[in-house]
């Protein structure tokens, strides 16, 4: 099993995100990592000698955390990213995994254009901390105009890394509405929730569900496009930081001898639920692994990345999303004449 | 001042809504409230007798919380929502509240077609909390499929509610996006930072902010359409919820002798920041005031919503808006050719 891993992306690179491919590698000996980066960056955190199972794919150029994607490719061919896709076109690794610019890689993945059979555009699936446990919600932000076709492939990809990473025997899938009603919401929605009606994952699908279901963990798969994926992700982790902020301000102004203990809570609280501990967030719908991890992750977050890279890899989670998709096409026909 | 109170609508209706017209005229000498409801629901609440300035115009239908308004507008002509609608068309109330059916709340402006000059789709402006103190965030859910120019207008209104709301002289306003360069998120973003840059709020804009810079309080108004502000919205929460459920299970386990006091804490932390104790939301875009209430308002939120009805209304929000949309074809068209 070889991994891909951009040395160079995240806040923090390349110190932790080398560190990390060593901790995953410690962890997991069928592992290999090749590590893309400037080799000259990346060799002092390696030690004296390039340990057993790392190779280095030297580049020269990185695309900046704020950069935009298209300029970064056109003016930067050799960065780290493209380099990462290129070593997955070649079938060099089996997956690729980078706490760099989020955009550029999924702009990487939709230059490849080396998309699963049926896909025509892959989606970011992340992992919601829910009062019942960790839901799975996506898209969150590789695409931010999508058809209802698309919506309802996130549907089958997310049931699919939902079994998977939450061992569930029937995931539910909730589409991400503005109203629990069928009718409500916007024509995309309209058309979407026509599909999965009309589907194999009819029994899976639980219809429309509002923000405030999310939490609760009314649904283990949460649809929803891009554009509001991502902005919802991005309030959680805004929202969760304000509500620590001030919960710990309160407490500190009312406990007398316990605030110690407090603060203590209050860091289990964060360890556990960090949006950057999850280790990353995989684009399905790739012929590969690609997994994007958060641009703040440290050592451990980038060993998760890792590890889920492999976990996937060798589910053959890509084989079973093009097994499903390969029946639907008969299957939605075949729906669609009997009602 | 008079204001039409929909006696049925919320999810306690009408024990605590009756309560709360009361509590806000004892605050409020100048202002009269117009109970729309069944007058033998009502009456038990209001003592023996019908009290100084309040009038009960009698009603027998009520639209349900999760009933479809356009079938609830169809099915039961003489409900409470269309009566407070008919008595804002008929001047006879300058303002109209309800903690009931938002969707059938917002159907009923548009039933009425009482737009303010240039407005063609009224928005939800809803109050958030933010490190710095609180934002607007509009539309919240009253138009789930905008065009740039009703984004644009959103943030007119919502500047001029924020200068009332937040006494700032100048209020600042973010679009929200996936991103903050310019140039991403898709075609209706793009084409709403194009009307901002070339307008007279160029100077108020600060471009695109991401979910997680609303409880930074990167802006004092958050532009969106109510699709993603409706998510957005109940998704805080339903967040909210879920975190103080966590830090109180955490704190409960950590703490020894002081949990009693991180109760309270938790529960001070609540009241300050419960989303339904804002009062309500205006639906901004309407000729009249219209202010709508979370469907679990209680004495204080209703009487707080009725305060606020009364307040706009004084404040004349209504002609200021209609004073800045005035001058702004010309402003545009002139910037336009300008550059």
């Amino acid at each position: 099993m070889e991994i891909a891993l951009d040395a160079m992306g995240g806040d923090h690179a390349p110190g932790p995100i080398v560190a990390g491919a060593l901790k995953a590698l410690e962890l997991d000996p069928e592992l290999r990592v090749t590590l893309v980066g400037d080799q000259a960056a990346i060799m002092p955190f390696l030690g004296e000698t390039v340990p057993a199972r790392v190779t280095i794919f030297h580049c020269t150029q990185v695309i900046g955390m704020d950069e935009s994607p298209a300029a970064g490719f056109r003016r930067k061919p050799d960065n780290s990213i493209a380099r990462c896709w290129q070593l997955l076109a070649q079938s060099k690794v089996g997956g690729i995994v980078s706490a760099g610019n989020t955009g550029a890689m999924v702009a990487g993945g939709l230059f490849s254009r080396r998309f699963l059979r049926h896909i025509d555009r892959p989606g970011i699936a992340t992992v919601m901390p829910t009062l019942r446990g960790p839901s799975i919600m996506l898209d969150v932000g590789a695409n931010v105009n999508p058809k209802a076709e698309q919506l309802f492939h996130y549907g089958v990809m997310g049931e699919i890394y939902a079994r998977l990473m939450l061992n569930k025997a029937k995931p539910t899938i909730g589409l991400m509405n503005v109203g629990s009603e069928e009718g409500k919401g916007n024509e995309l929605i309209k058309a979407t929730q026509n599909l999965f009606n009309n589907s194999p994952l009819r029994g899976n699908y639980i219809g429309n569900i509002e923000g405030r279901d999310i939490h609760q963990g009314v649904a283990d798969v949460i649809v929803t496009d891009g554009f509001v994926g991502n902005v919802v992700l991005k309030v959680c982790e805004g929202l969760f930081d304000f509500m620590i902020k001030m919960v710990g301000n309160e407490l500190s102004q009312t406990l007398v001898n316990e605030k110690d203990l407090a603060k203590k809570a209050l860091q289990t609280l964060i360890s556990r639920y960090d949006y950057s501990a999850f280790g990353g967030a995989p684009l399905l719908g790739i012929d590969g692994i690609c997994i994007i991890s958060h641009g703040s992750s440290g050592e451990r977050a980038i060993a998760n990345a890792l590890a889920l890279a492999a976990q996937l890899a060798r589910a053959g989670i890509n084989n079973q999303i093009v097994q499903e998709l390969d029946q639907l096409p008969a299957l939605l026909s075949a729906n669609q004449s009997a009602n």
